[in-house]
Parts: C-alpha cells; structure tokens; sequence
C-alpha cells in the first residue's frame, strides 16, 4: 500500500531542542499508542508522567488509544492509574469503545436485527452497554458449556431456543472463555446474515514477555470457515480513526499519532492523513524499520520522554 | 495447481454396462471417500452394501478412506456396522490413523522429543496409542479450564509444570473442547520447534444440514499467529496416500479413488498419480464440476451403485 511519508527520511528529533519545538508547535492533539509507549508490560517509562504534563500544559488534548478489546474505558482508566498516570475516561478510547460506537452510529440496522452476538470478555459488554446496543453471548456463563447433539440440530434448524432472530451482527474480541459453541454460533449467525466484526485483528498478545492468542486468533476460525474477513474496528483500522474523529472533532492536519509499530501504529496515523507520526525506539519497531522500512513515520525519538528536551 | 486429466472429458459410465466392465476390470484397489458417496449423514444410500459386496467379489481390495480424527478405525468400523456395511478395521484409513503412521513411522525425531501435544477427540489418542507414540493433551480433563495470571507467566517461562520438554509435534485435529489455554500450550511448542501436523484441514464440518467447526478451524488461530501452514494428514494430502501405499502396498497404476468433491477426493486421487478417479453425482460436486471444472476425475457416475449396471 502507498505511504505518503514512505519516500522521505524521517527527521530524528531526540536531543534536537528547536526541531522538538518546532515539531510540538504543529500540533494540537496527540494520540498515543500505550504499551511500547507510555510504558511495556507493568513497567512505566521513566519521564512518561512530566511528558504527558508538559503536553497538557501547553493546551494540547491527549489521547490514549489502545487495541485491547477485554477492557472497557473505565476499566483501562484504572489501568492508567495503577501506572501513576492521570487520566478521564474521555481521553481514553478503546477499541471496545470504537466497535460499540461503530454498531450504534454508523452501522444502519433494521429494527428487528439490532441484537449482538458477543465472542468477549466484560470490556466490550461495558461499552455496549454505555451505547444502549443490547447483546447475546459475550461472559453469559449459558454459553460456556459444551456442544451436545441436540444443539447441532437446533442451530442447524435455526431454532430459537438458541438462535436469536434478531441477531444482526457478530462482534469477535479477545475471548479467554472462547469455545466450539461460541464459534459454532458466531458462524450461524454471519451465514444467516449478520454483519461480520472484530475489535481488532491483532493475532497476538504480548504478555510475561511471549506472546498468547490476540482478539484476531479468535476470529480466524470464523474466516476460515466462511472465506470472508470481518470489519476490523481497531488500529490500523480506519474505523477506529473516524470514531475517534467522530468523538473529538479534531482538525487531523493539527493532529499527531505517537507509536512503536511502524505497521499498526505509524501506519494508522498516515492512511487517517494527520498531520504528523512520531515513531519511539522503545518497543516493537527499530530504527532501521523508521528510517528506510515502508512505512516510516515523519519523525522519530529514542523515547517518548525526550519530549521533555524541547524546553 | 495442473491436474493431468484436467483437459480431458471425464467418461459418463450410468448406464453403460460395456464402459463399465472395462472400467472396472483396470482396477485392484478402490478407495472410498464415504459422506456423500456411500451415504449421506445417517442416511444410506440403496445399493451401497450390493456394490461393495461386488467388488470384494470380483476380488478387489476396498479402502475406505476418512478425514474424521474424532473416530479411531475401531470407532469408525461400528459407524459403518450401524448403517449396515460389512468392514474389517484393518479396511479403515483415517486422518488420525494416517497422522498417528507419520508420526512414528515417517518423521524422525530426536529421542528426548518424541511426545505429542494433542488438540483433539479420543480418536486421535487411539490411534496414536495403538503406534505407541506417547502424547499429552488431548481429552485429559486437566486442559479442560480457564487460563489463570500464573499460566501466561510459568508459559513464557518454559516452566516445566506446564511445558513438557518433550514435546516435539503439535498435532491438532477437531476438538469439541478447543479452548485459550490449548492455543496457547500448541503456539509455545512450535515456537519451542515443535513440528506443526494438523489431521486434516477441512474448515468445515457437515452436521444436520448445515456446516459447523471442522478440524482446520481449529488449526486456524495458529495459523494466523505463526504465519505458517501445518503439515497436513487428511485428504488431499499426499501425506495421506503416502500412508495409505506404505500399509497396502498396492500398485497405483490399478488403484481407483471413488469420490463426490472434486477439490478434495477427485484432486487426491489424480495427485497421487492413482489410474482412475470416479466421480459420484451424490454429494457436494455437480456434473458440470466434473465436466468441466479445473479438477476432473477419469469417469463419472449419478451414484455409486450405478456401478451395478456392469452385470
């Protein structure tokens, strides 16, 4: 895919007092990416706190924009917290949040196929919940059981004692309780008409320093059997981006995306055309990947808290 | 992929009582696939039990070949007995027989490596027991729970307590019971190097009318994190004949594949160099498959007791 950045070398701006002020300058809102950012795993940056002050201070709006599907705002909020890092519920927005605002803003349902169908932990119900979008599934204990041969019927019958008629869409997250039944119901639904989504498509999460099934893992049995990819509500997403837009009405030449990942992240801000991507060398993207990969950010810091430099 | 009888227009033998004969009189072995062929779901297709019954007569030797890995032979034989067909075990190919036959008898594998970690049905652990292969996983209740905070630690540890040292295939078929901690034991032990073996790929599985979670829906979520394909066992899989000629031992010169999938058993038989494929208008292709599709078998029949008409 073509990047418009993708030609030019990005500008390194650690150490660099007025190319950091004249980059600050540009722009009037920051979305960060957060783990690889702001802090990898339990362990918080050094300086992350100051950087995130300096910016407020300076009237810039923060915002935090995370893939994980398990947690609601709130719920990340108290994540932030624990962390030592200040922060509202508006400023956060998750891709839970985004799917919820996608189903009940932008998706035009008809009125009797208005139910989702939920493979997910308790973050993604929250935010539901918070858009008045009734669901099926998700941490309802009735669908963590085993499949019988009685079920087999009745789902294949469409019988409603366990296929609900107003199911108009599937929505596939991160599901640590994922079952046969679950992906058994999920694919009914989508054949019967259902529109297909996923909160992100990432196929790993990173934890203890490996990696374990990520929200896109449970929705590859659902692609593979029905040969179609769902829409996908996080980053890179540009679902994700408008949602955010819808929420902030931000300018996005004055709006800048901060991450690690050349590929999620830097790629995110490019295709939604922000003014600007800022690439840090703590976490999942070297040098080498900003300065001559495909996908290069305009500028770059060997970590977020050189930020600080500029004053 | 070419297919050697690609350009070819594939004989229509129903009725042909002079075709037939010289049809059948070219052959020592047939190899069935069964579901769509010998019947469909519970139900059997009249016929099937005369037909086979005249080709055991003329002499000929009888496969029937199955990518079911929930069912050892054993299990599949008394599925054939209750719908009224004569068979021995020792007739029976499945995909958790034909996996069980390359794990021990094809791959080479260190001393200290030859455990198996089993996503499946008790038809795989039969079958691998009767090779004498030792494995983990599978139907044991103790993979049967939620993954805890501890598990993501002691996995990314390589702690023994739960990553088994010994362990150097992945072998993945239908799993009624696929849950979190399954997906994520299997992704460690291939990124450890364990070599990644699925029973078949079939994404789907056909139950009551409908299609429900097959076996490579199970390998999908792995597929998707590793970025990389399992070695498969079941058809079309030249593994899968492989094992089927080194227990036989026939000349595949005189060998017949008898199916109703073009994609799968009609493309198996020719990719395995077989002298004949014959298809059945019984199952899932139609004649215009079989005439003039990409994969096309030698000959064609409406149904297989069609073949009766050589008497």
């Amino acid at each position: 895919m073509a990047q418009e950045s993708s030609q030019v070398a990005p500008r390194y701006l650690t150490g660099d007092k007025a190319g950091l002020q004249e980059f600050l300058a540009k722009f009037d809102v920051f979305l960060f990416d957060c783990d690889g950012v702001l802090w990898s795993g339990d362990h918080l940056f050094p300086g992350t706190v100051e950087t995130l002050e300096l910016l407020r201070k300076n009237g810039k709006q923060v915002v935090f924009v995370t893939n994980n599907s398990t947690k609601s705002r709130a719920d990340y909020r108290k994540k932030l917290e624990g962390l030592g890092i200040p922060s509202t519920v508006e400023e956060i927005f998750s891709s839970s949040y985004s799917s919820s605002i996608y189903i009940s803003r932008i998706l035009q349902l008809p009125e009797n196929k208005r139910k989702v169908f939920v493979i997910g932990e308790t973050g993604i119900e929250q935010e539901l919940r918070s858009e008045n979008v009734s669901f099926i599934g998700g941490t309802d204990a009735a669908y963590r059981r085993d499949v019988t041969p009685e079920d087999y019927k009745k789902i294949a019958a469409g019988d409603e004692s366990i296929i609900d008629p107003e199911v108009g869409v599937v929505l596939v997250g991160l599901d640590f309780h994922i079952n046969y039944l679950k992906i058994a119901l999920a694919y009914q639904y989508i054949k019967r008409g259902a529109v297909f989504l996923a909160t992100n498509i990432d196929s790993t999460l990173p934890s203890s320093g490996s990696l374990f099934p990520g929200a896109g893992s449970m929705s590859a049995p659902l692609i593979m059997m029905l040969n179609k990819e769902p829409i996908a509500l996080g980053k890179p997403s540009q679902a994700m981006m408008d949602s955010i837009e819808g929420k902030f009405k931000f300018d996005r030449s004055r709006a800048c995306m901060v991450g690690d990942r050349a590929n999620t992240d830097i790629r995110f801000g490019l295709e939604g055309k922000l003014g600007g991507t800022l690439g840090v060398l703590t976490g999942v993207s070297s040098k080498e990947d900003f300065v001559s990969g495909d996908v290069r950010p305009h500028a770059y810091l060997d970590k977020l808290s050189d930020l600080l430099g500029s004053e």
